[in-house]
């Protein structure tokens, strides 16, 4: 890094090595987040300081399923914690955690929550952390995509449309699968979740490991997703310059 | 307990011992927690096991006011953890931690993640945690208790308001402060929270440790919220009993 | 809290929610301590600085027993350990924290020596933990009260006594058990302890949860007991604030 | 080891290297409790299998005063409970942790609690830890031993005796210091404790280090209480084999 | 992953993202590792099912240079353990760390030795972890491939000529430093290591972050050595798979 | 210890208590170190300042045979760390933790690596850690002393000869037993070690607990190992001395 980039909001992408159903790659959620992360880059060139996504996350909900490399969530929150800790050490001042992995969110604030808790040397730093759907959540409202569902969940119809734009040539559609939702109530959807947090692993939810309707996808829907998240984040991080 | 208990659900109250502004006490979180579950309690006598509310909370962000009394998240997660292992042990299969304080979610969460990870003894058993405003968002919006503030927040027109109606003979109203959000742009406000997480500590959120507009506040408007909570959470309760 | 309550002694409660027997209630220590802790907050207003008792406790040895809600140790150790940190935050000088769960002893003690060793901060504050029993032993012996047994233990004549004074209604003295010692050797008694620490769970000392001999309570020698406790810790406390 | 062996009681020493005022040794408490297990282990060397004495014990609270080593309160804790998990590995079934050092105990016996709490393997064991002081408690008394001062402390009368009948060679007799006690109340005496635990540092109570009276101390005290304490942890130990 | 990947040998590249001097970027160790991995899977691809480079590593020891991103070693140590068992848990028996940063070797050994220790389920795997320079060790003999110095250390002649190999476009050979070792002992050399381990931070050892004479690096001998590594590489996992 | 001791390098043997085939005591590596680190002291006394060893080790591979007595890894890594700190508090400057057991030096370099890491009071320290045979490794060529085989490793000639030698009453040569290596490739050795790391107990590799081929063990071949090694340990920390 040079002197200047610490004057620089710096974006670090949290991914994962999950397991997506039996159509999308174990590592859907690093590609998706890192392909923000260069969008938004390539329109901030001068204000982020990206560095590579990190791809070990928060997924022992998804152990259950060969293929899911995964870090318990208090072993995530030390990671963060030490993550942000060398930015500090290095002179940033701003730090944004850029997610795209679910399972990441909690341990990822209990970490920043602690941070700025325990020591006075973040008081004049800046430290966030969201996901790219919620930091994008207005834009990607399902009408202005033609989405048949209504929300991004996991190996979905937002998050395959997302990889066919990108991936295509690894997507294996022949093999997608799709199940109606366990818990569907005023209260909780097992798939959107709702107003109340629920301890389970995620084989309870979704039989194969894909939720949502993943055969709506297209690579079309994909493009125009990613396009709308990418100015999202875009107009965040600028707004989160100016605190 | 008696064995019959044992299908009942187990509800755990969580509030903290943290100041709250110069007008209500540092218990504030716990009393109006307890004060839910107790209306909830005599509406479903025969569904609920409702223990004593646990008024040690994750209130570090706190801790620069004196009289907060907290542990940080992750001492909260292990607590929660061991306190839900107890509840596994004595053989329940359905626990609802109804929470009280706004910096509980978090560790808690992580808590009941952690435990659905950890060990196939959480199969069989239902375990959710939320905060009394988020399973009762819908029936508390504003306009249908005559609030000014869009949110609760923290020592703010509706706790102030629950706290008139139910202990209105230690509320300081004569000492009540505002001040107006430090930021309050379309991605984040200070007060309500938004699209991303920060790491910070209220002190700079609140420079006298009450949010939003407590002096509009009337005992009437709390009677309204309390119902209204109380007649959700009851719901809520007895969708999730079905699961 | 008030500027002025920094001069006084923050006294804590710590209590316990586990079984006792099949005669008295899970929250048997948490009652009596809280008692114990009104009464002296009546003679000594000015002077203490009293807490909500902490109903969670380290009774992991009682977990056998349905209904026991706690956690291990090091974790209680944790806790206490914080809590201190809070009162040391908010400029208080002395704490006592007044034990009411036999197994809060040693991880308390754990606890305020770590907190001693580890920071200067400390230096400056008088930190102290006892049980009621062991503060009140003198006033305690049984020939002053008409007591058939000679130590407080569990669910035993002494509990029983108070309970059935502050209680009466919800003690199921239709239920009580009894049973012989398992160890009465020089060296050891399973009920009262002895010279040596001994690690085992309570079921294998107590059958049904209950120790000693807890038929022979009455209210009377519970009065009798609360009074000359409270005179004690009264005692106690004045002391503590003369060092 | 033999396979005869494991049905012999393991005898754990437990000692300190840690200042003993300026006339006594770092290691007096590991001469001292190596001294009375050799003893035990002459009269019952076919019912004990000896360990070497562990030095390293929890003595933080002496690291004010150079030469001491120490570990803090809760890894001395985890020590305890993985040598013991060793013992349990081995097939020995019981287990006594012989101290001879103040600060051992209570993490210590926070080790057994936990050991019997978290795991059945440890059900048909018997752990039990005291110190030679408590364990021969009443064959110490003063009386019998022309003792001046009424409890073995630290670097005291008591200590002081035994080290100059040991290894009178290396005791500086000309360097021995004393003070009065600091707090010496009906509740607590800041040498000899009281019915309170207190949370300070050894530098807070003994100026340099040394407590009681030692200048009383004589080699016929030192071998008059050595013979005493053999005697009185053999009886325990053969009571301990019978449980 | 497919099922018939179980049977092949994981192989997970430890990288790190670290100051390497002023010529050579952060993630040096990140590029090399996955420069031989891929070359090594070019070969092997039916033996081996290689993970992405985890860039994250212990590099505590050169956090005083801006722009090291790490996690102290013994969360280095949690998060090889947790990677280890996912591959436990997918049904992988070969598991081969590829190790690219010195200072990951301590924490990943410490990982794989407990994980050993503590339970039967990795009693049918085989986990090897060596650095790439260990492997390789007689392949890359100083002589073989014309290098000034004897060892590959750190943004040295080894690292930068394979460096400027394969992303030569990034280096800034301009900006080459060097400097003499601070030790040179029989027993010990600042740079090269010895016979002792000594706690130090780099910036002891190294004023600019850079060890050798990476001046004297070209690509052809980054070229060569490139060859060699994987030719040993290949080697030890066909080796491997054999045990 | 005396004023002037702080400027003596602290040497503090670090030891096991792990079986050692069915010819050598459990202590033999506590036994051995504790030879080397007194021949030394004889040499150095105004040199070096010498602490009992520490016999409890890392060993945790070792516990599948009987008698082993252990910490797991990380334990042992906060042990030494809180060791060195107490030489740091002391005013010690520099520090040798002088190793006899293998298991140990993973943990232990983990423990010294992050104190340098940590805090800038270990800065002025140097705090070094190596196992006799590494320090000694040339002079202990088996052509020098008649050995049979290539290395030190576990019960094995050079420990059995150094112990013939030392403690030739305890030692069982009626009782010797030996195995050919599970595995002798270019790369892995599975006594020797080799160029990878492998996370195995030992009881995958040497059935009996021993290596090597202790039957060729001699006492003068002990003899002549011993005088080599101390003169090695005497040169190194006359070297280190003058850091």
């Amino acid at each position: 890094m040079q002197e200047a980039d610490k004057n620089k909001v710096v974006v670090l992408p949290l991914g994962s090595l999950e397991q997506h159903g039996h159509h999308s790659p174990l590592l859907t959620d690093t590609y998706l987040v890192t392909a923000v992360a260069q969008r938004v880059e390539q329109e901030l060139s001068e204000q982020i300081y990206l560095l590579p996504t990190l791809w070990l996350g928060a997924s022992d909900h998804h152990l259950d399923r060969p293929g899911t490399v995964s870090v318990p969530n208090h072993i995530y929150t030390l990671m963060i914690k030490n993550i942000v800790r060398s930015f500090a050490k290095a002179g940033f001042q701003r730090v944004f955690l850029l997610n795209g992995h679910g399972g990441n969110v909690v341990p990822g604030t209990q970490a920043i929550t602690e941070l700025a808790n325990e020591s006075d040397i973040y008081d004049n730093m800046w430290i966030a952390l969201s996901s790219y759907w919620t930091v994008a959540e207005p834009a990607m409202a399902p009408e202005h995509h033609g989405m048949e569902t209504p929300h991004l969940t996991h190996a979905c119809e937002y998050e395959t449309s997302m990889m066919l734009f990108l991936h295509g040539e690894i997507m294996r559609m022949d093999r997608v699968t799709s199940s109606p939702p366990l818990i569907d109530s005023p209260f909780y959807h097992s798939e959107h979740g709702g107003r109340i947090n629920v301890g389970k692993r995620l084989v309870t939810w979704a039989p194969t490991g894909a939720m949502g309707k993943p055969q709506h996808a297209t690579p079309e829907k994909g493009e125009s997703l990613l396009n709308a998240i990418t100015g999202e984040v875009v107009a965040c991080i600028k707004d989160f310059e100016t605190w």
